[in-house]
């Protein structure tokens, strides 16, 4: 028999001790779901080649755009349509899944000293 | 301004209410994220090209494979391999998300009478 375990969202993100630095839990074909706490203001940002959906785990995120902002509470889901700029925004920390095709950057096409490392698994 | 708008998880599964019939709620590139409810059991199935993910959100869902299985609670994920027969059980009710691409069929290759309508969005 095979030892099949779940992936614990809540006890990854406890694992957790940054911010703005996504870690990979999981991998679905070349989809990575990806754990990150987040607090403060990006930059703005785009991703050239790919949809980028966000599902909000704890806390309140902010995600502003060139022409308006969502706003997405805990078991809120939203994707960001490739290309279009946008930059979150936590006031107080949020604690996020990120799911995208493997090797997309944090910062998008934007690089700088805001990029995170990319590819790190917890 | 334009009116962005997240998509509430809770919300759209109020609006299900039958079981075992997946509906969309929203695209990613060519990856649907798709909530079902289900209770009892379903048949044995795969998917030859794709892995499949499982998000529970709520209830307690066991996964049985040929040589084991996976309990899931609220707030666990599993992806079942590309290829690997799988029969999802659940003893009372479960709420469940679903991620996988565009056009996977709920009963994989096995298809039969409790193949659901796809691509049916809420």
């Amino acid at each position: 028999m095979t030892d099949y375990r779940p992936i614990n969202l809540a006890a990854k993100l406890g694992l957790i001790h940054d911010h703005w630095s996504p870690r990979v839990v999981a991998e679905m074909n070349d989809y990575q779901f990806k754990l990150v706490k987040i607090q403060g203001d990006f930059i703005w940002h785009s991703h050239a080649d790919t949809d980028e959906t966000f599902i909000v785990l704890d806390g309140q995120l902010r995600i502003d755009f060139r022409d308006g902002a969502v706003h997405l509470s805990a078991g809120e889901l939203f994707i960001v349509p490739k290309g279009v700029e946008h930059k979150p925004y936590a006031e107080s920390e949020v604690q996020l899944m990120l799911i995208e095709p493997r090797g997309v950057l944090n910062t998008g096409e934007e690089g700088g000293e805001r990029t995170a490392q990319n590819d790190v698994w917890i």
